[in-house]
C-alpha cells in the first residue's frame, strides 16, 4: 500500500505525462500552467484511496483521478475570471496572464480533457463512472452560482449556507470518492457510503478553513488571518454571529467596520465573535459532520488498512493548523 | 421515414421535454432561453439522418442529438462573450441579459448537460460515442481558439483559414454524423464516410457564407449584405483578393478602406473581389469541397432513400440564397 506521499507523486507524475497537443499554443499552455501549479492533490489521492479499498491495483483509477483533478482546475481557471482574481498559490491566474477569453476557452477545453480521461476508463464501469461524474460536476456549478448569488444578498440562512459550501467543495470531495469506488467495483452501498463521508468532511473541512480564517496561526495558515472580515464574505462564524447576537452589536457590526482601518475591522468582528462564543459553535457544528463522515466510514463493508489510510488522512487535514 | 421537418419537430419536442433543475434559476434559465432559441436544428437533423442509415428506429439516437445541440448552444453562449456579441438571431445573447459571470457558468453546465444527455446511450456504443464526442469538442474550441488569433493576424493563409473553419464549424457538422452512425450501428469505415462527407460540406458550407456576404440576396440572407467587410472579417474572399490582386490593389484595400463609409467601403472591396474574379474562385473552391463530401456518401455501404435525403438537405443548404 502506498503511502500519500507516494500516491501524490504518482498523480504529479501522471499529470506530467499527459499528452495535450501543441497547436494552439495559447490554447493548451494555460492548462499545462495549471496544471502543474502542484498543491496537495486532496481529490485525486482519495480518489485512489477509494479505489483501492475496493481493488489493490490503484492504476486502474487512475484516469478518473486525473479526470477530477482536470475538472478541478478547470473550475479554478473559470472561477478566478467570476471572482476577478489576480493570484493562486501566489501566482497569475490564467486570465490575467492570458486574457479572459483565452482564460474561458481553455477552461472549456479542459472540461474536454477531463471527459477524455475518463473514457478511458474500462467499459464495464463507463456509464456508473460518468454519471457519479456529471452529477458532481453539475453540484460543483450549482454551488458556483449560489456563491455568486449570496455576494448580494444579506438574509443567506446557515442552512443556505451549509448548502453552497455542500455543492460548492464538498460534492466533489465526495464525487471524488464515489468514482474512486465504482472503478474500484464497489457495491453500489459502498460507493455511496464513501459518497457520504466525503460530502460530510468536505463540510468540515470547510466549515474549519471558516474557522481558521479568524484564528488560525498566520504561520500555518495559508492565507491571510482576518481575510474574510476584510472581504464582509459571507461564512458560517458571520452568519451564525447574525443569528444569536443582539440587534445592538449587530447593528455595530453592520455600520461601523467599514469606516475602520482592517486591523481594527478583524479586531472588532472578532471581538464580537468571542463574546458569542462563535468559534465553539462552528467546531461544534464541524464535528457533528466529521462524526456522520466517520460513521459512513466505519459502515463500509471492508476492512483493513486502507479505511485507516483515509481516516489518518482526513484527520491531518482538519487538525492542519491547530 | 421521417420529412426533415418531422426531425426538425421531433428534435425541437425533445428539447422542450428536458427536464432542466429549477434552482438555482439564474444558472438553468439562460440554458432553456438559448435552447428554445429555435433555429434549423441542422446538426441534429443530419445526426439522426445518419443513424437512420444504419438503424430505422431513430429514437435511440435522441440523445446524442439533444447532447450535440446542447454543446453546439454551450459553444454559442461561451463565443458570444468572447466576440462581445450583444444580439444572436435579434434577441439578447445571454451574457448581455444575465452578465458575463453567469453565462460563463450556465455554459459550463451546458456541457455537463450535454455529456449526461450522451451518458443515456446504449452501453454498446458508449464508449466510441464519447470518444467521437470528445473530439468534436475538442476540435470546436480550437477552431474558437484559432479564429480568435487570426483577428490580430494579417498573415493568415488561406490553408489556414480553411484549417480554422475546418475546425470552427466543419467538424461538428462531421462529428455529428459520425456520433449518428456510431449510435446507429454503423462500421467504422462507414461512419468515418459519413464524417468525411459532413466535415467537406460543412466548409463548403462556410465558403458560400463568405460569399453570399457579399452578393447574397438582401432578401434572403440572415445577416446585413456586406457585413464582414465592414467589420474587416478575414474571410475566404479577402485572404484570396491579397493573394492574387497587384500590390496596388492591396494597397488601395488596406490604407483607404477604413476612412471610407460603409457602403463605400462595400462598393469599393466588391469591385475589387470583381475585378479578381473572387466569388468564381471561391466557387471553384466550395464546389471541390462538395465534390469530395458527396463522394463519400456515395461510397458508404447502404443504398436507399436516407442517402438521399441527406443529399437533398445538402443542396437545399447550399442551394438556400441563389
Amino acid at each position: 500500500m502506498q503511502t500519500i506521499f507516494e500516491l501524490q507523486q504518482i498523480i504529479e507524475t501522471a499529470i506530467t505525462k499527459v499528452d495535450y497537443p501543441q497547436h494552439p499554443a495559447k490554447l493548451y499552455e494555460p492548462i499545462r500552467y495549471i496544471m502543474r501549479f502542484g498543491g496537495k492533490r486532496i481529490r485525486p489521492v482519495l480518489l485512489l484511496l477509494s479505489s483501492e479499498l475496493f481493488n489493490k491495483d490503484i492504476t486502474i483509477a487512475l484516469e478518473a483521478a486525473l479526470a477530477i483533478e482536470t475538472f478541478h482546475n478547470f473550475t479554478l481557471v473559470h472561477d478566478d475570471i467570476m471572482d476577478n482574481a489576480p493570484l493562486r498559490r501566489g501566482k497569475e491566474t490564467v486570465h490575467v496572464k492570458w486574457g479572459v477569453n483565452n482564460a474561458i476557452l481553455s477552461g472549456d477545453v479542459m472540461m474536454v480533457e477531463a471527459n477524455k480521461h475518463l473514457t478511458n476508463l474500462d467499459s464495464a464501469v463507463l456509464k456508473d463512472a460518468l454519471q457519479c461524474f456529471n452529477t458532481t460536476a453539475q453540484g460543483v456549478c450549482e454551488g458556483q452560482q449560489l456563491d455568486m448569488e449570496f455576494e448580494d444578498r444579506d438574509d443567506v440562512s446557515i442552512a443556505e449556507y451549509i448548502n453552497m459550501i455542500r455543492l460548492k467543495t464538498a460534492v466533489l470531495v465526495g464525487g471524488s470518492m464515489r468514482l474512486g469506488a465504482i472503478v474500484g467495483g464497489a457495491s453500489t452501498e459502498d460507493s455511496g457510503l464513501l459518497y457520504q463521508f466525503g460530502e460530510n468532511f468536505g463540510i468540515a473541512f470547510q466549515l474549519q478553513d471558516d474557522i481558521l480564517d479568524v484564528y488560525g496561526d498566520p504561520a500555518k495558515f495559508g492565507k491571510q488571518v482576518g481575510g474574510d472580515i476584510i472581504s464582509n464574505k459571507q461564512t458560517f462564524l458571520l452568519l451564525k454571529l447574525k443569528e444569536v447576537a443582539t440587534a445592538q452589536d449587530i447593528a455595530l457590526l453592520d455600520t461601523e467596520r467599514n469606516n475602520m482601518d482592517h486591523t481594527a475591522k478583524i479586531d472588532q468582528v472578532t471581538r464580537l465573535y468571542n463574546k458569542y462564543k462563535i468559534r465553539e459553535l462552528a467546531a461544534v457544528q464541524m464535528d457533528q459532520y466529521l462524526e456522520t463522515a466517520f460513521s459512513a466510514l466505519d459502515n463500509i463493508s471492508v476492512s483493513g488498512p486502507g479505511k485507516t489510510e483515509i481516516e489518518n488522512l482526513a484527520k491531518s487535514l482538519i487538525n492542519r493548523e491547530h
